[in-house]
């Protein structure tokens, strides 16, 4: 359960709450109080509460009795001591394994004021709306949020373990006080990033709107106008869910066509669809392991969560090589008889640091060896190569680019020798869901004893359809591909004019250092409260301790003022908090790339001038304020042309309610788009019929 | 890839396809040769043809030099001997492990003859529209399918496996073999639910209609005009995906209010939601697993392939109890200390024979053993108890009843004495998604440890607003559930007249018995052929073998005319098959429950006469031909209110195009519907503010 959305809840109920802004009370929970520091602020001040301090006395006491294991205690006991308050008996300090750590005392009285006022119920306002209650609680941080609590959730009272028995409960605090106290602890940010203001977002107050700079809707296809089109009219054919597994009831047309569309982007003979990436790499990596036998995988050491998790769910042997080090690898892959089946997982873009993989490199030593390439281009589909299938493709941009909407496989190219590729369709596409490209039977293989395939209901027809639109619509249209890295490189430009250390790296990623956890935390809160920019901090275990970042996603659709404003923030953030700059790491040797003595602080970025178009002028340009972003009607016109046969053409039948239409199309194309309007007439029947679909 | 796709894409390019059914051409694939018994009807027919057979004969020399498990190789040779065929040479029997099995014969032709002429590509005709090859090939049955394939997928070559290296492929390709070869290998229907036409889909011709009787939206709510209204509306707000992980900026308030909505279902404390409920169970048991100390888990046979690896992923001991045997269980766990902790996995509604666990004297043992009980209602979720929220809400259905919209525990209840519930937003919620729901640490613990929650895009804001929309809609009305009961009791009712064999058990399910894997495909595929009526047949690994069966879903939404239909159709083809009938299981001494000589051929239904109305008359009438299902207004107005602080009230702003108008809902609910529009006006604004949203 997200403690913030508790806090807002209650925040209408409580006099104390309401006056203060969620990003205060956060700031409040993890400032240490300085004259006790392990506890929070906002916990000193809750013992100060008419309400709360005796609540938070009870609570001791049967936590001393019962669970040893809590943080601050003794210094939540010292403050009732000094306030008269008697303390708990058999409360030592010597109790408290944690007790140098703040924030899990912070917790403690977050968590334990909520139980015990549960407890207590009959003694607190039954509504929140009681209006003497409310007039009594008036300047009390917790004791309308207590006794909203206790209205809301008297279940929340735990179940007490039974004599002898295993103490769940406990066990579970205990799970989440290691969490607290090596600040690794997660509040979930409340963001609602809204279709017609992209890139902006409102929090948990409607009207409090804020400016995103963290998402992983890359290209802002989470409302391409063709995308949700397409999910209107689909919706209304098909309704919601897909009823079923793939197997029964619940594999469509849609499905197969989207499977069909990325099995052609990949140039692959087939292509097989997944919850999400992390099912599919999940899936497809403990398949391989359990199926191939006496299976070895070589695995990047900054490999994604899903991919250990799906090596590690199979019994083949796991053997990690340094990062994108290709010495490490051959001399590991050399360790093994060439007849062992081997399996070479590693990724394109690591989207935490922005390094690229050396994909051709890593084929080549696959081939000497004998063993599988596969190949995570989930940070990279949409993003990379003329048609947006990723890095591999971009290795061979002009061939691909020739070849166009061919799904032949170009031999000998980089993402023809690649033997699994895997992608997903939540982040670039702006949709949901994931994917594997790869041979015939390879897929049919997974396909058919994969249980994380088999056994779960398919995605939706109008979430597939709607992926499928924005890939077939990136495929024909790079502008917003060109457009982004155009805008990643002047963030990139401007920080590093600034002294701002940017972790170097070829790719979109903007990887802000900080270098210390609740550093990266701070400048998080302030961004959002003080700037209302949102950056999530990006901590342990995401990366390493001392590599603490704010991760920057940059895309076609932020204006040149929303840059500016960005640059400005961090910028007096970095001053306000004397975080390092890039000069500073410097002097210290270094850390995570940045200011290492070998002047590595510039890579060459992947994306060339020629193929941003900066060489022949075909760039789009970056928006400024008010302009609407470009949808380019050639590309538009393909997507549309997949649905003709399920859907009906556009401009025929009901769905055409839903028809982004052409003046639509003509005003959110007026500005920046020097080849869309003037250069294709937008077609109010699609252009050609689909070959499928 | 779907062997069953690829065939109807060539249908249109070749005579002989195109004048086939697909049914038939399955029937052909599954059929052996009476003359050559380990080959299909189909392969048989292929190396007859002038082109096909050559092209066989070319690839089977191929295989047979570099790979020697090829199944029905040898009766290959032996047709083309008989032809006058050169027999390629060193092609033995011997060389044939499989030979024996005619399936895999079957397929080899299907996969070789494209991989063949592939290789052929510039001796076939390029386009399939070239007219002169087109009446070349007439009569033909696999020229014009190779020539479609060997144009569209010039990429289908696998790659030879490099000198002294594993070959992948061929491995593979024998991993396959074995599906084929236990007749376990699964053949996709194209299956395209009609959101207008429920329960009726159209295959993958749009013309062709079928209606559906084995999807898992058991109550139609996929197209529900509130649940459809609000994706809409959803849609327009916030865009297609959620743009990311719920770390980072992929938490919004849909997915806290669809939380909040199934933690007040379930009347606990918090709820979280994943990609789907084989996440949810996977990730919640393996980390349940991982981190409980010495955890063991007690597991019924009968567990769902999700719970089955979510313990398997995690190093705790797993301890297998028969199905529902609580002797067997109090057995096992009695070897443990109490102190040891135990998970109890088990489920309310077993999805494949229909039973129900008995979750009370589960609750008792885990108790009396200091285990934890996790229970999956995935199957149970929106069809039982007042409010929808499952079996363990159905036992004590008054009390819930009476407690009401209260998110309040009660104590004592079985509900609440469940520790963990698991459910699925995609089966009678008619979406996508799954979740658990327990204790604020519990699922606190789950959310900040399980990397199959943490590093997963979170299902794009429409989606889960569809399906909070879909359970409150739910909660508020009960006649859905009741209908679709009443709809099984009359379907089981019809099939006991007949004869016809129903694995006998107190839910929704109507398991239909055959008892063999070939006859079980037979009689879906000629239901499907034969009768427009879709029922998929559930074979093994799904169900033990032996027990092969047909799973029948029946809605509220099918009416009498349709289960008429459905009815005699199985009949007839009980008949045309000679399919035992529970009369011949009787005298073989039963299977699978069914035909049991302790009578256990009838078990009472959990649902009461009472709670269906059918005491007082209040149960919703069964839908006849042509008349309009019911859509309760005032579950209408509970829905939508939760949407009006995130999508403004209906009739207000840009979104109010989507709405669900009055006139409609007066039309939808002008049929069967005593308490609909005559009893609630149905408010043209919201009835109340909702409380949260």
């Amino acid at each position: 359960m997200d403690k913030l959305s508790s806090l807002t809840r209650f925040k209408a109920a409580c006099p104390f709450l309401g006056r203060t802004k969620t990003t205060t009370l956060r700031t409040l929970c993890t400032s240490s109080s300085t004259r006790y520091p392990s506890l929070s602020l906002l916990t000193e001040r809750a013992t100060k509460c008419p309400v709360m301090g005796p609540a938070l006395n009870v609570r001791s006491k049967e936590i001393a009795a019962g669970y040893a294991s809590v943080a601050g205690k003794a210094d939540v006991d010292k403050i009732h001591k000094e306030q008269g308050v008697v303390p708990p008996p058999g409360a030592t300090i010597e109790m408290c394994p944690h007790a140098s750590a703040a924030r899990a005392a912070a917790r403690m009285a977050e968590d334990l004021a909520a139980a015990a006022k549960a407890k207590e119920k009959a003694s607190v306002p039954k509504h929140a709306k009681d209006e003497s209650a409310a007039a009594a609680a008036a300047g009390c941080p917790f004791h309308q949020k207590a006794a909203a609590a206790a209205v809301a959730k008297p279940g929340a009272k735990p179940k007490a373990a039974a004599p002898g028995a295993f103490n769940y409960e406990a066990f579970y605090v205990n799970e989440l006080d290691k969490k607290h106290n090596d600040a690794s602890y997660r509040y979930f940010n409340n963001i609602n990033r809204l279709a017609a203001k992209f890139p902006v977002a409102h929090t948990a107050d409607v009207k409090d709107e804020v400016e995103v700079w963290c998402a992983n809707d890359y290209l802002g296809m989470g409302n391409n106008p063709v995308v949700l089109e397409t999910m209107h009219r689909a919706l209304d054919k098909y309704g919601h869910g897909a009823g079923g597994t793939r197997n029964i009831a619940g594999n469509g047309a849609m499905h197969l066509g989207l499977e069909q569309e990325l099995a052609a982007l990949h140039r692959k003979p087939a292509a097989l669809v997944f919850s999400s990436c992390y099912v599919a790499n999940d899936a497809t990596l403990s398949t391989l392991g359990t199926k191939l036998p006496g299976c070895v995988f070589f695995s990047d050491t900054m490999n994604h969560a899903s991919m250990i998790q799906g090596m590690r769910h199979s019994p083949a042997k796991r053997v990690i090589f340094k990062h994108n080090d290709l010495e490490d690898l051959e001399s590991k892959l050399k360790q093994y008889p060439k007849e062992t089946p081997k399996v070479i997982a590693f990724e394109s873009v690591y989207s935490m640091c922005g390094s690229i993989g050396p994909i051709k490199e890593i084929c080549d030593l696959a081939e000497q060896y004998g063993a599988l390439t596969f190949l995570d281009e989930v940070h990279a589909v949409g993003l990379y190569g003329p048609r947006g299938a990723g890095v591999a493709e971009h290795l061979d941009y002009e061939a691909h680019k020739a070849a166009g909407e061919s799904p032949d496989a170009i031999p000998g190219s980089v993402m023809d020798r690649v033997d699994i590729i895997t992608g997903t369709l939540g982040k670039a596409y702006g949709a949901v869901g994931g994917y594997i490209a790869g041979s015939d039977d390879f897929v049919d293989m997974i396909r058919s004893y994969a249980p994380g395939f088999i056994f779960t209901t398919s995605l939706p027809p109008a979430t597939v359809a709607g992926a499928r639109a924005s890939v077939a619509y990136q495929k024909a249209y790079v502008g917003d591909r060109q457009l982004k890295q155009v805008n990643v490189r002047e963030v990139k430009r401007r920080f590093a004019e600034l002294d701002i250390p940017v972790v170097p790296g070829p790719s979109h990623i903007v990887p802000v250092l900080v270098g210390d956890a609740a550093l990266a935390k701070a400048a998080s809160d302030k961004l959002l409260s003080e700037h209302n920019i949102y950056v999530q901090s990006i901590n342990y275990p995401t990366v390493a301790r001392g590599e603490e970042r704010l991760r920057i996603t940059v895309t076609p659709r932020h204006t040149a003022e929303q840059m500016d404003r960005l640059v400005r923030a961090v910028d007096k953030i970095f001053t306000e908090l004397k975080i390092n700059r890039l000069q500073d790491w410097k002097a210290l040797g270094g850390r995570a790339g940045v200011g290492l003595p070998r002047s590595s602080d510039h890579v060459e970025p992947i994306w060339t001038d020629e193929q941003l178009g900066l060489i022949d002028g075909t760039t789009p340009k970056t928006l400024k304020n008010g302009e609407k972003a470009v949808v380019d009607p050639k590309a538009v016109a393909v997507a549309r042309n997949r649905f003709n046969t399920l859907l009906g053409r556009i401009d025929e039948g009901p769905a055409a309610r839903h028809a982004t239409g052409l003046a639509e199309l003509k005003m959110k194309t007026g500005v920046g788009a020097p080849r869309a309007a003037e250069e294709v007439q937008i077609p109010a029947a699609p252009l050609t019929v689909a070959a499928s679909a």
